[in-house]
Parts: C-alpha cells; sequence; structure tokens
C-alpha cells in the first residue's frame, strides 16, 4: 500500500501532520503502508518552479493513493508564478484519470447548530454528491478568446461528454447508491443544453443494469433550490465537472461545517486522491489552530475506497464522532460549553480516541 | 403605452387576472394602458400549433411591455406537442432580444418563516440577480450530438460571450448597483473558462465609468456557498445565462415564498417581458387558490423598468406590502393566525389597498 502524501500550501502541512498521525496508529497496529511526501501547488513551486513537478508526477504515478492537504496561498498566482488550476489541481486530476470525484455533506448532530439552515431542515443531513471530474467544460476544446467573424473579440468553451466518459461514472453513481439508500438523482440541463440530454439518456440506458436504484432526474436550477427547500430529499446526486462544482459547494455549506467534509477522487480502478474540501486557508496557516478532522476522514476514504479497508475507515470515523462528542472543537466549529483545541489538539484527541 | 398579456398555461391566466385588475385600478386614475391578450407555451398550441405563433409574436414585437403568466403544463411536451424552451420561452427572449434578466430575492418580514434559513441570516434580505438571458452556453454554437473521430457518441455545447454582449449587460448591471447600495459582484468561473475570464476582463473595463460602484468578482462555486453562508453580503450579482440561471433559483429559495418574486426580462430601450419567478403549477391550476402577488410585483417592476412609473409601481408595492401586514395569505404562504384567501381573494385585498 502505497500513499503519496502531498502537503501542498497554506494549512496543508499542519492538516497533513494530524491525518499522518492517525494513519501512524493503524500502522502501529499492523497495516502496511508505505508513505512518501511531495510537493504540489505552490509548494511545487518553491522546491521545483512547477506546480505539479516531474517529481511529483512519477510519485503520485506509482502511489495507490494520494492524500492531499490544500493548494494556493497569497505568495504564489503571480505573473511569475502563475498557479492556475491547470497546471495544478486539473493537472493532477487529469494526468492520473480520477474522474469519480465523491462529496459527502453530512452534518454531525453535535455541530447542528453551525449550519445557517434550521435543524429541522438539515438534522440528520446525509447526501452524497458524485461528481464527474475530468470532462465537461473543464476540458472541452476548442476554447480561448478570439475574434469573431464581425471582427468582435468573443471568450468560448466546450462543453463535452463523449458516451464512455457518462457511463463510467454513471457506474460509479448507481454503485454508490447501492451500498447506500439506493435513490440516485441524475441533474442536468436536458431541456436546454443537448450534452446534458445526452447524459441523461446515457444514465436511463446504464439504469437498467441497476434495478434496485431508483433514477431521477432534476434540473440543475431546480437541484439548486432543492438543496435549500429540502436538502434531505436527496441520498445520491450524481452530476457533470461544473454543475457538481457549484452543487457540491453549495451542499457542504449548508453543514454550516466545511471543515468536517472529506473528499476523493477516483479512478477506474479505485485509485484515488483525498482531500478536505475546504481551501488551503493561507489566513491561519502556521497557526496550529485550522480544524483536521476533513482531511482526518479523507484518509478515512482512502481506507475505504482504495484499500477497501472498511473496519479501518470506521474505526476513525468513529474517532472522529467520538471527540465531537467528548465536546472537542477547533476555532471554526467553536461553540460556547465546548473545548477549543489546536490542530495538534485535535490530533491528540483523535488518536486518544483511536 | 401597450401592454401585451400571455396569460400562458397552468395557473397562468388566474394570476394574470389578478394583475389586470391591479393594472386596470391605475388606469382608471389616468394612466392609459392599451392590452392586448396573446397566448404562448401550450396555449399557443391549442390556438395556433405553435407554442409561440405569429399572432403572438407580432403583438409581443408591438408592444411597449409584455406581461405573462407562466408557461408549461402536462397536456404539452408531448411528442406531437413538444414544449421545447427554444420554441417558447427561449424563443421570445431571443426574438426580443431581452439579454437582461433581473430577479429580486427579496424577503418580507411578514414571511420570514417561510425560509429554511435561521431568521438571523436572512432577515431583510434583499438582493438584485442581474442574469444575462440571451447569450452563453443557452445559444452557443456549434451544439448537438455527434459521432466523434474515436466512432463515439458525444454531446456538445458552446458557451460563448462576445465583447458588446458583455458591455451591455455590465451597462445594466452598474446603473442598477448605482440605483441601490452600489455593490456588484459579477460572478464567473475566470480561474478554469477562458469564457468567463473575458467576462471579468470587460467588467473591470466598464467599471471604470463607475467610479460610484464596488465591483467585485466571484467564483460561481463560491457565490453558491456564500449564498447558503452569509446571504445579506450581496447588494446586486450579476452573471452569465447558465450561471444565472442556477444563482437566481437558489437566492429565490432562500426566501422560502417563491410566491412572491417577480422578474422583468428587458432589451437596450427599456421594452420588457415581465413575469413571476414561479412556474405554471398545473397541479393546482383552476382552483383560485395561487399566489397571485408575484405577478402583482411583476405589473409593478413593468411601471418602474419600462414606464418608468416609479410612484405608481411603489403604489402596487406598498398595496402588496399592507395586505401581508394585514395578514391575508394564500395557501402556499399560510401560517397559523393569518387569513387564509383565495387567489381572487388576494387580488380583492391588494385592489383595496391600492
Ligand atoms: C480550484 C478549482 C479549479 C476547483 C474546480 O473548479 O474544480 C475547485 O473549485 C474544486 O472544486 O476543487
Ligand atoms: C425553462 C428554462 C429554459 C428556463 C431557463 O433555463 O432559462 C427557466 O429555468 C428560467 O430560468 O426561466
Amino acid at each position: 500500500m502505497k500513499i503519496a502524501i502531498l502537503p501542498g500550501d497554506g494549512i496543508g502541512p499542519e492538516i497533513i501532520a494530524q491525518a499522518r498521525r492517525v494513519l501512524d496508529v493503524l500502522a502501529a497496529d499492523g497495516l502496511a503502508f508505505e508513505t512518501e511526501e511531495a510537493p504540489l501547488g505552490g509548494a511545487g513551486y518553491d522546491a521545483y518552479g512547477h506546480p505539479y513537478p516531474e517529481f511529483t508526477q512519477k510519485l503520485a504515478r506509482e502511489a495507490d493513493a494520494i492524500l492531499l492537504g490544500a493548494v494556493g496561498g497569497p505568495a504564489y498566482d503571480t505573473l511569475d508564478r502563475p498557479l492556475r488550476p491547470e497546471r495544478g489541481l486539473l493537472a493532477i486530476r487529469k494526468d492520473l484519470n480520477l474522474f469519480a470525484n465523491l462529496r459527502p455533506a453530512i452534518l454531525y448532530p453535535e455541530l447542528a447548530n453551525a449550519s445557517t439552515l434550521k435543524p429541522e431542515v438539515v438534522s440528520g443531513l446525509d447526501i452524497m454528491i458524485v461528481r464527474e471530474l475530468t470532462g465537461d467544460i473543464y476540458f472541452g476544446q476548442p476554447r480561448g478568446i478570439r475574434v469573431n467573424e464581425a471582427g468582435e473579440r468573443e471568450g468560448f468553451n466546450t462543453m463535452l461528454y463523449s458516451e464512455s466518459e457518462i457511463r463510467r461514472i454513471a457506474h460509479v453513481a448507481f454503485g454508490i447508491a447501492q451500498k447506500r439508500n439506493k435513490k440516485l438523482c441524475s441533474v442536468d440541463k436536458a431541456n436546454v443544453l443537448e450534452c446534458t440530454e445526452f447524459w441523461k439518456e446515457i444514465f436511463i440506458d446504464v439504469a437498467r443494469e441497476y434495478p434496485d436504484v431508483e433514477l431521477s432526474h432534476m434540473y440543475v436550477d431546480n437541484a439548486a433550490m432543492q438543496l435549500v427547500r429540502n436538502p434531505k430529499q436527496f441520498d445520491v446526486m450524481v452530476t457533470g465537472n461544473i454543475f457538481g462544482d457549484i452543487l457540491s459547494d453549495e451542499a457542504s455549506m449548508l453543514t454550516g461545517s466545511i471543515g468536517m467534509l472529506p473528499s476523493a477522487s477516483l479512478d477506474a480502478n479505485n485509485k484515488g486522491l483525498y482531500e478536505p474540501s475546504h481551501g488551503s486557508a493561507p489566513d491561519i496557516a502556521g497557526k496550529d489552530i485550522a480544524n483536521p478532522l476533513a482531511t482526518i476522514l479523507s484518509a478515512a476514504m482512502m481506507l475505504r475506497y482504495t484499500f477497501n479497508l472498511e473496519a479501518e475507515a470506521q474505526r476513525i470515523e468513529n474517532a472522529v464522532k467520538t471527540v465531537l462528542k467528548q465536546g472537542f472543537r477547533t476555532a471554526d466549529i467553536f461553540e460556547e460549553g465546548c473545548q477549543k483545541v489546536s490542530c495538534s489538539g485535535m490530533g491528540d484527541a483523535v488518536v486518544a480516541a483511536l
């Protein structure tokens, strides 16, 4: 079991350090991990002059799984060190063919107050969003800024999905729905966009192989509304790259604690990149106050999806639930009556609870 | 002042009837309207075999403003009577060049409980979303489903904005921000999509003509989150057609009372189409229980934006506020302690309050 560890920028190294401690406990109990670190994003610039350096690429390609902190920060994305996503985050996703992005939106009962939504609307919320991650308008050609026939400048991009791209994400989504409550909602804009009309057609076809899963379809504008109106109606949602970008962020914010939410990006063989749903938070970097739980939960997802170690994944998830019950809170989720802990203090608590 | 009235389908005719009563009161007080009715959507099929019949097109083109109910219903969108938006709603928008869609998301204090968000998060909410309505991936060419070079089928669409399309919507958005709190947030995905990178560039350029307006930029995924996290940070938001479709629906649902929200779609000379933000609700059509207030408020927007009759617009809006204060509620916004009224009963109340 080879794990590439990419701490990245900002709070990345701090939160990764705590996730490593958790993995170390499991290793001491017999799991045979091999880990190696490499830089990504701004850290890639610092070390090798590129956000996705060859060194990192080699390691990431050889690894079975990748654990990532976060990328980006004010020192980068300057003219001489552009942190364009297509050179960092999008490059690694595409390079490793990580087409299936899984983003849970779970509300922990202990953190119910953190949501901006009324408790009765979100209590017990547990949605899994499956976002296609290597196609769509993110990568479609042609694209750019050009002068048109009328002599005017115009910006343009291409939304594009091939049948095989849709089929493989459909199988992932149906497979996940099968293991949950067997309800899959495919989100499209089939009333306007042929690309998503085609998406819908293929999903209906794939559905015949999963008669136990109830497939429904929803327009993306309605989905954005329904997530606010009654998010608990959803079990698994699946959609393309750009709609998934928007809806998964909206859904994660419903919980009010984006510092708690992990994510996985998988290829066809369950090789995966695991990272927190939140960003690199440069403003609090180095202060040991970030919330490491999303990264720790990302490690749990890694054990589940790449290494098929369900019991070990649950061991970590249960430890996280325990520390929440014990009242430990980092600053981002702190409430009166709880015990405020640092990033490493939260790591201590999780290690103790394991 | 020529007004084309398109009742449309479902609850359309009922809610339009109440808006007409309101306009009749203003006419009796001296406003010289000329009104004529024509069918759109399913009603267009019934009358002329087309969702946007020539008769309607002619009337709509000649009118200064159009008041629309809603379109669609289960009797249509069948194989022989397809209600594809490009033949109805999208056709009339494009035909009349209605490129500026204004969608307020306002929370009335009397209806604060209807929101799924906590009162402190949404009380006093008053956002104006400006959505570009005749460009973007809705209309971009090429588009379709084709067989690619590898012999595989693929669906594709083109996101496209020319400089002049962006400039004209920017001027509308800055102009509206100038009349409000002078804060304009332009929403894009400039970190990934060249089309929206171009959008951002043009907005920055146009901003120099509006030094009194504070322009900010936000990625669409973040905007979808911020609308849930802290919607009151926004004054005016402006974005392209597809992002605007998603975000304006999300924003309107924050209020919990989409039956209250009007919309305007304007051309370069303030000719406009006015309609409620909600749909045709075929399940309650003909029962006289729909909420006519969004349509009545759409008529107010028409007086403001097309006819420049600010005082008259406010007269209608104040009447709506009055009936809410008086406790009149249609079923969709009913609460214990209020007085439930029918669609026409609500019309009575507004007419009395004028
Ligand atoms: C940084 C950006 C390119 C990226 C995306 O749009 O995919 C981010 O928003 C995400 O969701 O991981
Ligand atoms: C019906 C559909 C084509 C339309 C759109 O996407 O523009 C609707 O969602 C709207 O917002 O008016």
